[in-house]
Formats: structure tokens, C-alpha cells, sequence
């Protein structure tokens, strides 16, 4: 009994713990009466004996264990691998490409990292100061983060408005400016005409010298389709070249890998070298998509990158992906200057595992990417958002019913998009279509271009767009939108409010059925650009169809009011020459609608969206709309755009919000199946490596339980292959007389063995002791909870006590795609 | 083997699911070679072979189960134990008082329920409409707390300002109006003097007639004394008769009760209308305490009653916190006038489950109620915010030295606070001080009135104090704290600037003085205050110490920058007669980091900050102090007050922010030690009623583990005492034939019995089939996590597949504690 407690006291330091209390905490069931130690004997080799109640232990054992551990071989459970701030084995406890981390194993991993150095840090000032600057290299990684995305975005939208300018014209004094700074330049600008000066030329002017007439708009057409098309083709070609995964928003591939799954090169640095480039010339190319998206893959490219600056983050992937959430955030933030917006999108959206740590690091991150992108003032207005909107007139409850009605609108063009776009990259993916992605984008380009040049509102690009459609007619306003008639003058009451409502004239007539003829045709051609080898992001096109939406139903409204003021819906609150019905606000809750049907953002879109307007006041239109909106599309199918990406991919990810709503157990779940044979299993000890290495290449499994004996099937640990392959492939390197025949042994002690037989093959150090157990009568639905709440890869599965059997993530999504009647064969990555 | 497979299906039809494609997956380790069979022939009674093996299955066995089932004790694991939309048996599954609840158990328990409804909704249309009325049930359930916490803050909010007014002075055209109220009724009020009308008389001008002199004063002051004492003497009287648990903030408990545990009628409507009155009474006694905590309380009730109007939250305990989370949210943004503040503050600080659902929920809930108090109007300015503010200057990079300065303030203060009062909270509990509470409430309030009376910024309430404080100066303003000299005119420059910094003038420099005497009271009284037997809230106080702080810096940066304006520090932003410095700001920023020092919050104090301000501008500012201040207060004590106050009153709180950053071990942790008995274990065949009644009458343990057989310690399941206690109690009393010599059986059927044997008690129907289990060689954080994630009660502890020891949530309290070097004995309700 000395020897037993000496061994674990021994064990005890090795984890630096204080030991004082720790023994009396002991307790074994009595060995004496045990049943399996009586069968094993009788069935197979010893196998209880050395685990509880050890041998004497020499100075010589003492030794073999000290130097195992130096090899990296020592520890009691995951994580415990390999000494946290050194890593002798190259390879051990890291994972393959395609493979999902194991949550619990990194952040134990993590915390014996910073034990180990809040342990150090004691014993000398250097060691305090690395663990000071270990403290805050979390702080300084988001600091690098903000600035680098920041940074990024604001070159991006300098590009992107230079590079869609010049599809129209150039700039005399120096082709480098884009139309808005080349009239900055020009001294002769008044306000009203600020967007035409002499030194910027339309191609038509620069070839025909005039830009009157059919010939010079032909000239113009016939330019601005050369430019798309080169900028398209630039971009697919850059894509399709050196970063394949650059195209598409990035999104749902980040959602998975936030989860733990693990896609190499996905956010390196040739991807966020191409993405940034093709990002600015997809948008350039007057596709209909948006920059918002891969601005998020943009930032989380940066934050994967930077994270290889430190120690802490570079080697641990649950870490890592606190700051790849974080990274999220930043990008949402300089995508619409709403920092408080992006942090809930990452927290709602894209996140599965957010701690309160990352929620603070992750606002910090978005507030100095914000303030970065404001301090490079892409947009020349000083302002951190992208549509910044002033309303003056507040709403009135009656107008809750037409926000509604776009809400249902939102919800319903959201499920539809969601079901075409998913068809139609179904498509891609099945039949020849797919073979050929540079003409599909070519053909798009040239589609989208020759549709959308003769109408002013689908020729500027998405987020001019919804700028203008938020846009609150002011007296002054020269863009056709704001066509009115003026003023009724006999209508008293007008003459003091310069924004009364108005009725609409010939301008507005016209804008209106250009709108309409927009709304068609971007609700068709989004369907087909989403998905295609460029990148290309879903807000700005949403939110633009469900502007041009609002704005139609607001003038509808506008012009309802004006004409009605007085029936018994609009007597009492909208008097004639009252500014009572504001055209941008429905615009604005049009495309929170749209964008709420095509993503199922809740919270953060609606904050986002207030974070637009800045007050409080418009936030319940926002909020009605964006509830009947996920109501609506919820109820035509539970998917939104990511998630269903996600599934046509085949992406192994738990879905952290739906809950698991089958009556299955475990057993039903978990492998082998009845029919198949049985569960291959280590046993602690008896096996020769010569057995082991049958055993691993005869299977696929990732990982293998090890058990005391086959008879009695009770559960030991567990071990992961790679780590297997890895040990025995170093052992039979490095350490003398490892052979086939050699035994591996698992246990904390080597049994005794013949003098001639090969030494063992200790291989302790992998074992993880504290593998995750369920019984199998547990209920689905609470497995699932562990799975997603611990993020873990598989999980054991016991029958009174006794291995049954194992679970695997794979095998849930499986399980839960045969539930939806899917093909269960569709999961994972192909 | 055809009968293993019909109860099989049996089970599987029980469980409403469709049994094709389930068959095939089971699989179970051969039995003919199994090692423990043999041993417990020889040992005791036949263990296992009727679990994996059934028996014949008669039809009266059939019978005989489903009959079981009737009486609510069917099922498969937690949460299957009554048939989920009735409740035969009264009790079985609820909890006692002072007891942790199990989120799996109640979870799993909500989703049966759910399955169920789902399953009747394809039969009916009634059952189809309930179906649907249940999933809308928590959205009006929300709207209802919205409602009704937004009326009774707004009620609050009025009682106060008129209860406060009165102790100064009475309306004389109705005693029922405030001040302000009863001089708009006044015509003769001129903007200026808005605070002085006939109608509104002092006690000295009603009593004495006039209002000039030291007699006058005096009069006034011992008025305001008298009825101080009198509202904290009903304040304290009636929380002492009708509910005790009205007193203090409610926030350290509710987040207790939120993590879990159960703490009858802390939200009950006793508490609710109790708390309402006296909040009132104890804010308008001139106490140093605020109404925000409470009103988090105060929601919380609300809450708690309305969950009562639906089943789905009046029966599980895990769907009302979730509801609980949503009225903590609810009560920050009625407080604040902040709703996106108020879910993040529920979310960050208050919250332990809090799902995505959750989160869109509070925030309508959160919107409802801030818009249901604007519509109310308690403070008369159609403002949702408590502190509206508008700075009109940008601030300058180099005042984060000054920010940060408050930062250090903040967390200075904030880490001294936490001390003082816990040593005073502990002196009171610990000496006699704490047998007289009214004399203690009444001491203080005299002397918080006798102090505060003569100094203006004591004597107006907190609010009043720090809106002040908060405010901008323009040039017409009264206040002393604006008391400016006039900007000198040689100075051409500031001719066009009225808001220019300029030197301070003589009442500016008294207000300095006052302000400075109101911190040092404000920061002695506070540490007093809080922890009486008073409702009280801790927001005011520590915001008005931290603004207090910021004006006087602020003002003292003001006249650096105005009479040093050439050095190098303010060159280049800071001319004369710019507008550079805003003390309004300062004292914001100070407010912040003094909140942030004694809460520890972050982001969701910046996010109130910043509703409160509207302008993204000003949160680096706020976000540096909060960051500094809580970096400053860690270094100095990790505890918030909250933790502080939890700890102090020994609540069973396992913090789910810190991380568990020691080495031990599970076994370690577990019960029994190794001094201690065996494990009190049940076996699931084998025991009479009478012994298992022995073994839970001498153990006091809330649930028993179930092994196969003493000798094989493999584990089954787990059972609750009070679910054992009440099974059998019900049985003796209905069920014909259970005496103490009865068998308990726990497996799936009946063993054979003598016929003359008193029948069997079944109690299958209790036994938690699927229990937690980790293994002994778990790290201690690995373990803690799961029990954190997952919301265990307690989980079993296993060795090589045998039962070893349990570990409940007070095992790892009491270990922390420990490892703390508190006194483990502290943990759980005294």
C-alpha cells in the first residue's frame, strides 16, 4: 500500500499539485471480492491487478517513467499528451485536415498551459513577464486584428468605388480618382451638380468628344460591358488559379469551422490575398452581390494569420477560434460601421462556442476595426456607417400593419431564394454546369450587365442603391426619387412644413416603374450569382430587394395618405401637409425583412439596423418586420441560407440552435450497428504491436476505446489513431528493440515479463482516462446536448457499466439526416 | 430472442417513434462469455440476465406495464418519468426548497412535453390550435412582462418623484402632484425659474410663512428629516412583517436562482408588492441606494407570477429561468431606458442558460417594457433614457490619459468597496448589530440626512445628481456647476463659440468644493447602505461617486487646457476659444468605470453608456475606463459585489465566468473519502421496501446510485431520494400488498418469486436510466466544465467501468473553497 500511495504521489506532482489533502479523498471499491479479476484469469491475461493495487516500485521504473514523460509520454487524461509549453513529439494531439476537434481535450489543454506558466511566473521576473504578456496577448492579437481588417476593408471599398467608376468614365487628373474625388479636385462643382464636372469623362466623351445622342450611349454600353466582363473574368480566373477557396461569402464554411471542424488553407494567406483582390473586382463587375460577407472571411483570414504570431493561439485550436468569433464580429463591424451589431451577428450567427471573454474581446476588436475604417474615410463623409439615415417624422401604430406586410414579403422571398438558389447550385454541383465555372460567370457578368445598364437604379452598384432608397427626400433632393409636385399652395398648412407629404410627380412616376423592373430583375439574377466561383456576399442584394419594396409600398403609402387624409385610417394623425409617412423608413425595414428571410438574423440585424438609424424610435418597425419575416420563412423551411449551404456542402455541423426533437436512444444511434461486426477495441495490455498495427489498419476508425479485457468489456480509455500511428511509428524509430512482437502495454505499470521477450511498448502517455461516457438508454436529445455543449468528437457508449458501443458526431448528423429523410450519406465533406 | 425484440418495440412504441431502421441497430457484447454472470450466481441473486435478456413476455405482464405507466412511472430516463402532459402522481420530479435543479432532466422533460403536443396536433384541430398556442405562449408571455414591468416602473418612477418632492415641500393646488408638476399647472413659470411657483411651498414657507433666514432652514431641514425617517421606518417595518426577501438588491440572488437553485417565494407576489412600496419609500428616504437593482427584482417577479398563467413555464423549472433571464433584461432596460443594454446585461452578468431563443426573446420584452414606461412618461420628457445626454464636442486622443485615470479611479474604488461593505455585511451578520435592523435603517437614514441636508448634490436624489453632473453647460444655464465667467471678448475667437471652454467663476469654484465634500460623504455612506434591510439598489450610488469623480477632473482638465492652451500637450486641438474639453463627458466616463469597478461588467455597461449617449463617438472613451477599471479591481480581488454578496451568504453558485485553474483530480473531489463509509448504493433487484426505507432514512443523501449487485458495483442508474420516498409512501398507501418484506424491483421485469411472497414494488419508473458519469481520472476542470455546461446536480464517478463515488455540485463549491482557503463549510443555505 506505501508503493500505491508513493506512485500516486508521485503522479500527483507531475500535475503540480499540492498534495496536502489529497488522500484521504481516496476510495476503491474492495478489491478482494472482485468478479472480473476471478474471469480474467480464468479468460485471458491478468488485467485489474496493476491498475489498482501496484507492484513495488523501483528507482529503475521511477526512471523509465521520468524519461517516457520526456518523450512526451506522460499524462493523466486529454490533454495531458505532452508537456503544454513544449511539444517533443511533432504531430501528437494535433488533428488531419477534414477532421473535428475535440473542444474539451484543447481547453484542458490551455488551462495546464497557463497553469504551468502561472506556476513559472513565481519563480523569476522573466517568467512574470511572459506570463504579463502571455495575459494580454489576447488584447494585443484583437488590437492587431481591428487595425489589419480595418485597414483591409478601407482599401477594399477605395478599390471597389474607384474600379466601378471606371466601367463608366475616367478622370483627367489622374485615372487613380473615382468620379466623387475627381469633382472634389474641381473647383467649379456647385452642390447640386456635384457629380458632374469637366475633368471626368464618360468614354463616350473622351472617344466621340460628346455624350449626347445614341452613339455615345452605345460607346458607354459597349464600355461598360468590356470592363465587366474583363473584371469578371480577372476575378474567376485569380479565383480559380491560386485560392479556390476565396469564392462564395465564406460563411457557412466559417460557421463550420467555428464549430471544430478543421479546413486547412480556408483562412490562409493566398486566400486572403485572392479574396481581397477578387472581392474588389466581382463587386466592380456590377454583379449582384455584395462585399459584406467575404468581408467577414476577409477578417477572419487576418485573425488566423495573426494568430500565428503567438504561441497561445497557434497551437490550440479551441483558442483560436475565440478569436476567429471575434474576427467575425470585426468584419460585420466594418461592414456597416455597427460594432455592437457585428458582435451579436457573431454571437447569433456564426459562433458555437462564445464565452464572455470573447464577447468584451470581440467588441474591442470591432471598435478598433470601426474606428480604423473611419479614420480611412472610404465613404469622404466622416461617417462609420454604410447608410447613414436621419428620419424626422416619427410612425404611427397604423403603419405597424404595412411593416408587417413586408415582413411578409421578407419571409417569403427569403424561403423562395433560399429553395432556387439551393436548386440551382444542386444543379451546378450534379449536371455539366459545374464543369465550366469561368463561362458561368462570364455569362452572368455579360447577362447581368446588358439587363441592368439601361436602368439607372440596377446600373449603380447595391449599396448606392440602398442608400438612395433609405434616402429621406429633402426639399433640395435632385435624385427622381424625390420628383414630386411641389406644394399644393392653397393647402395652408403645407406652406410651413417643407417635407410634407407631396403628391408624386412625373419623376417619381418614372422611378417607380424602374423600380419595379429592378425589384424583377434583381430577385432572378441573385439566384443565379450566389453560389458561383467568385466572392460574393447575400446582404447588399437582400437588403436592396427588400429597399426597392419598402420604398414602392412607402410611396404607395405616401401617395394613399395624401389622397385619403381624410378616411377614418390616416383622419387624426396625417393632416393634410403633415409630413406623416416616410418613404426610406419602409424602405429600411423592407430589406431588414428580406435580409431577416434569407439569413434568420434576429437580434443583431435589428440592431445593426439601428445602429443605422440611431434611434430608438424605428426600432419596433424593424423589430415587427423582422419577427413576421423569420415566422413567415421559418414555416416554409427551417433553413436559412447558410445552414442550407452548409447541408449542400455536407459539412459536418451540429446546428446549435435547433433542439433534437426525436424520441431515439443512444443505442439506436451509436456503432456497430446489429449487424455489424463487433466494436474494435484496445485491450490495456496482451497486445503486441505487431496486433495493434492489424488492428488500426483494418479499420478507418479515428480512434479506438481500450478496454481491461475483451471479456469483460469494461472501459479503460481511450485512444485516437493518430496518436497511435504516430507513437508506435517514433518507437520503432528511436527506441531500441521495438518490435512487432513487443508488447504494448497501457497500463500505469508493466506487467512482468521473460528476460528474452522485446521490451514493451509503453504507451500510457496517449491514453486519454477520461474518455465521454453515456449509457445507452440515453435519450437522443441529451446526447446531443453534451455533443454540442461540450463540442465533442465522439463519446462512448456503456450498458451497465459495460462498453457497448460509440457515438460519433458523424453518426448524429447522420442519424439526424435519416430522421428528415435526407441521404444520410450526404454529411460530410466529399 | 423474439421476446428481446418485442419489448423492444414495446419500449420503442411507448416512446411514439417509429420503429423501421431501428433493429438493426442494436448490438450488445455477446453474453455467453460474460464474466459477471458467473460471479453473481455465485455471489447473490441473478443480476443481469433479465436486462439484456428478457424473459417470456406474457400479456399480463404487458398489462401490468402499462398500467405502471398510468400511474406516471413509465420511462426511459430523466424527464420520462411521467407521462409529460398530466401529472398523476403528485410531486414526482419537482424539488424541495433549497435544492438544486437538474437543466438535463427538466430540459429533456420540456421537450417530451413538446413531442407530445406535436403529436397530438396531427389529430386535431383543437389540439393543432393548442400546438400553436403553445409555441406563441412565450412570446405573450413576454409581452406581458414587458407590459407590466414597464407600468410598474413607470409607477415607481412617479411615487418616488412625488415622495421625494414631499419631503421638501407640498403643491398647494393638490398634494398629489410633484414639484415640477405642480409649477407646469402654474402659468406664471418662465423657463428660467421652472423650479419655483407659489403653488409649490416649502414646509418653512407653509408653517412659518416665509422662506428667507436661519429659522426657515431649519424648519425645512427637520421636516426633511422627519419624513426620511418615517418612509425608512415603513420601509423596514414592512419588508421585517410581510417579506423578508424584499430587502437588498435581489441581483445576487436571482443570478443564484437563475444558475439553479430553489428559493421559494423570493419571487412570489408577496415580495413583488412589497418591494414595489418600499423601493418607493426607501429611495425617497435621501438613503445612498438606487432603484435599478431592485427593479431587476422587481421583473423578475412579475415574471415568476405570470409564468403561472402557462403550463409549459408554471410546470419546468429550466423553461421559467429561461423566462427569469428575460425580466432581468427587462428590468435594466426600464431602469436605463436601454434595452439592448438590458439583454446584455441579463446575458453577461446575470444569466447562466441563456439560449438564442432567449436572447430575441428579452429583447422584446426588453422593447416592450421601454416603451410601455416612455408611454407612461414618468419623468416628462417623452425621453426613453434615464440620463439623456448630447455632447456637441469630439473629444481628442490625449484625454485618454485622464479616461484612463478614471478607469484607475473606478477600480480602485470599486475593489475598496467590495471590501468594506462584505466587512460590514459580515460584522452585521457575526455581532449584534444585525439583531436590530429597524434602529440600524433608522440610524443610518438620520445620518445620511443630517449630513446630506446642507450640501445641495447630497440632498437631491442620486438621479438628479448625476443627470447633473452628466449635463453639458450651455450658455443659459442656471446651474452652479455652469457657473462660468463670461467669455473674455478680446479673445476674438470665441465670439462665435458660446460653448467655449472658458475660466471658471466663483459659483463654479463653491460647486467644486460641494462636489468634493459629496464624494468623500457619498463614497463613506454608500459602503453602509448597501446591505440593510431596505430594498436597495447599487447602480445610483456607485454612478454618482464615479461621476462625482469625473466632473471635478473634468473641470480641472477644463482649466488646464484653458490657461495652458499654448503647451504642448493642448497645441493643435485646444486653441483658445474652442470648445475642447466636455466635463459632461468625464463625468460620464467616470460613472462608467465606478460601475464597472464595483460590478465588473463590460460590454453591457458600455452598450448602456452608449444608449445613453446615441452616438458612437464616445465609446472608446467609456470602453477605455470600463477596461482599465475592471483590470485595476481584478488585480485586486476577482469577486464582483454580486459573487461577493453570493459568497458572503453562502449561495450554492458555481461561477460560470471563471475558469477552474487547479490540478486535481475527480477522485479527489468525489465523496465518499477514504475515511468515510462505502458509497449508500441501491441494487436494482435484490433489496425489500423496508431496507431500502432503512438506508434512506439513515443517510441524508438527495439521490442513490443503482448497481447491478453489491459485489460488481456496475452501475445502472440513479434515483432520487424524494422520488423513492414518495414512491413508496404511494404504494403502501394504494398499492394492495406492499409491506416492508417486499422486493424492490428496479430492472425492466420482474425476477420469479415464491408464490406466496407479498408482490413486487416496481419502481423502474423512477430510475434515472441514463446518469452522468466521469471517470475517476478526470481532471477537476474537465469535470467542472461539464457541470457548468450542462447543469448537473450531480454525476457519478467511475473506475474502469465500476462505480467508485459521486461528486455533486457542493462537492466542487466546497473543494474551491478550499482550494481558495475559505471555509468549505460556508457553501449552501445556513
Amino acid at each position: 500500500m506505501f508503493h500505491f500511495l508513493s506512485s500516486l504521489y508521485r503522479k500527483y506532482a507531475d500535475r503540480g499539485m499540492d498534495n496536502s489533502g489529497s488522500f484521504d479523498s481516496l476510495h476503491h471499491p474492495s478489491e478482494d471480492d472482485d468478479d472480473d479479476e476471478m474471469v480474467d484469469i480464468a479468460g485471458a491475461t491478468l488485467d485489474f491487478s496493476n491498475t489498482d493495487d501496484d507492484p513495488p516500485l523501483s528507482s529503475g521504473d521511477y526512471e523509465e517513467s521520468s524519461s517516457s514523460r520526456a518523450a512526451g509520454m506522460n499524462g493523466n487524461g486529454p490533454g495531458k499528451l505532452v508537456d503544454p509549453l513544449e511539444d517533443p513529439l511533432a504531430g501528437l494531439g494535433t488533428y488531419e485536415d477534414f477532421n473535428t476537434i475535440d473542444w474539451v481535450r484543447e481547453k484542458s489543454k490551455d488551462r495546464d498551459r497557463h497553469r504551468e506558466i502561472t506556476k513559472k511566473s513565481r519563480q523569476s521576473t522573466a517568467a512574470l513577464l511572459h506570463s504579463v504578456s502571455d495575459a494580454f496577448s489576447g488584447w494585443l492579437l484583437m488590437l492587431l486584428v481591428g487595425l489589419m481588417s480595418g485597414a483591409l476593408a478601407g482599401g477594399i471599398d477605395i478599390a471597389a468605388h474607384w474600379l466601378t467608376d471606371l466601367k463608366e468614365g475616367i478622370c483627367l487628373v489622374g485615372f487613380w480618382f473615382n468620379h466623387e474625388h475627381c469633382c472634389w479636385t474641381s473647383n467649379e462643382t456647385t452642390f447640386q451638380e456635384r457629380d458632374s464636372c469637366p475633368q471626368w469623362q464618360s468614354w463616350a466623351e473622351l472617344i466621340t468628344g460628346t455624350s449626347e445622342g445614341a452613339f455615345p450611349y452605345i460607346v458607354n454600353y459597349l464600355m461598360y460591358m468590356v470592363w465587366a466582363l474583363l473584371f469578371a473574368l480577372l476575378a474567376v480566373t485569380l479565383v480559380r488559379a491560386f485560392a479556390p477557396y476565396a469564392c462564395g461569402s465564406g460563411i457557412p464554411e466559417i460557421k463550420t469551422i467555428l464549430s471544430g471542424f478543421i479546413i486547412r488553407g480556408y483562412l490562409g494567406k493566398w486566400t486572403l490575398i485572392i479574396k481581397t483582390i477578387t472581392l474588389v473586382l466581382a463587386v466592380s463587375s456590377g454583379l449582384s452581390l455584395g462585399k459584406e460577407g467575404p468581408l467577414v472571411h476577409v477578417a477572419c483570414c487576418c485573425a488566423n494569420i495573426l494568430c500565428h504570431l503567438f504561441t497561445k493561439y497557434r497551437k490550440n485550436e479551441a483558442k483560436r477560434r475565440e478569436v476567429l468569433s471575434a474576427a467575425a464580429a470585426v468584419g460585420v463591424s466594418v461592414a456597416f460601421g455597427a460594432p455592437i451589431g457585428g458582435v451579436l451577428f457573431s454571437l447569433e450567427e456564426v459562433s458555437y462556442y462564445f464565452p464572455l471573454k470573447t464577447l468584451w474581446r470581440s467588441f474591442f476588436a470591432a471598435l478598433v476595426a470601426a474606428f480604423t475604417l473611419r479614420s480611412i474615410n472610404p465613404f469622404g463623409n466622416s461617417r462609420l456607417v454604410l447608410f447613414y439615415v436621419e428620419f424626422h417624422a416619427p410612425w404611427h401604430l397604423v403603419e405597424l400593419a404595412p411593416f408587417i406586410l413586408l415582413g411578409i414579403f421578407g419571409g417569403l422571398w427569403g424561403a423562395l431564394f433560399i429553395r432556387a438558389n439551393i436548386a440551382w447550385c444542386r444543379l451546378r454541383k450534379t449536371t455539366r454546369l459545374g464543369h465550366y465555372p469561368v463561362m458561368e460567370v462570364l455569362v452572368v457578368t455579360a447577362l447581368t450587365g446588358v439587363l441592368a445598364y439601361p436602368n439607372s437604379y440596377t446600373r449603380m452598384s447595391g449599396a448606392e442603391l440602398i442608400a438612395e432608397l433609405f434616402n429621406d427626400c429633402s426639399l433640395l433632393d435632385s435624385s427622381q426619387l424625390c420628383g414630386y409636385k411641389q406644394a399644393n399652395i392653397t393647402t395652408e398648412a403645407a406652406v410651413g412644413n417643407s417635407l410634407a407629404d407631396r403628391p408624386a410627380g412625373e419623376g417619381l412616376c418614372t422611378a417607380l416603374w424602374q423600380l419595379a423592373l429592378a425589384l424583377v430583375f434583381k430577385m432572378m439574377i441573385t439566384v443565379i450569382t450566389f453560389g458561383m466561383k467568385v466572392p460574393s456576399g447575400l446582404f447588399i442584394p437582400s437588403m436592396a430587394v427588400g429597399a426597392i419594396a419598402g420604398r414602392l409600398l412607402g410611396v404607395g403609402m405616401e401617395q394613399l395618405a395624401y389622397y385619403n387624409h381624410d378616411s377614418f385610417i390616416f383622419k387624426g394623425w396625417c393632416s393634410p401637409g403633415a409630413d406623416c409617412i416616410t418613404p426610406g423608413l419602409y424602405a429600411m425595414v423592407g430589406a431588414a425583412a428580406c435580409l431577416g428571410g434569407v439569413t434568420r438574423m434576429t437580434v443583431s440585424l435589428v440592431v445593426i439596423m439601428f445602429e443605422l438609424t440611431g434611434g430608438l424610435e424605428y426600432i419596433v418597425p424593424l423589430m415587427a418586420a423582422t419577427m413576421t419575416s423569420k415566422w413567415v420563412a421559418d414555416a416554409l423551411g427551417r433553413e436559412g441560407i447558410y445552414e442550407a449551404h452548409i447541408r449542400l456542402n455536407g459539412y459536418p455541423f451540429l446546428e446549435p440552435k435547433e433542439e433534437f426533437d426525436h424520441s431515439s436512444l443512444t443505442v439506436d444511434v451509436m456503432r456497430p450497428r446489429r449487424s455489424d461486426p463487433a466494436l474494435a477495441v484496445l485491450t490495456q495490455e496482451g497486445m503486441t504491436v505487431g496486433e495493434v498495427e492489424a488492428l488500426v489498419e483494418s479499420t478507418h476508425y479515428s480512434g479506438f476505446p481500450v478496454v481491461v479485457s475483451q471479456q469483460s468489456q469494461r472501459l479503460v480509455g481511450f485512444v485516437l489513431r493518430r496518436d497511435l500511428l504516430i507513437s508506435i511509428d517514433n518507437a520503432r524509430k528511436r527506441q531500441e528493440g521495438v518490435v512487432s512482437a513487443s508488447q504494448v502495454v497501457l497500463t500505469e505499470h508493466a506487467p512482468p515479463q521473460a528476460a528474452d521477450a522485446p521490451p514493451h511498448l509503453r504507451l500510457r502517455g496517449i491514453l486519454d482516462l477520461s474518455p465521454f461516457t453515456v449509457s445507452d438508454h440515453t435519450p437522443m436529445d441529451i446526447t446531443v446536448d453534451i455533443f454540442r455543449k461540450l463540442g465533442l468528437r465522439q463519446c462512448l457508449v456503456t450498458h451497465n457499466g459495460r462498453l457497448l458501443g460509440i457515438i460519433t458526431k458523424k453518426d448524429i448528423l447522420k442519424h439526424m439526416a435519416h430522421i428528415a429523410n435526407r441521404d444520410p450519406d450526404s454529411i460530410l465533406f466529399n
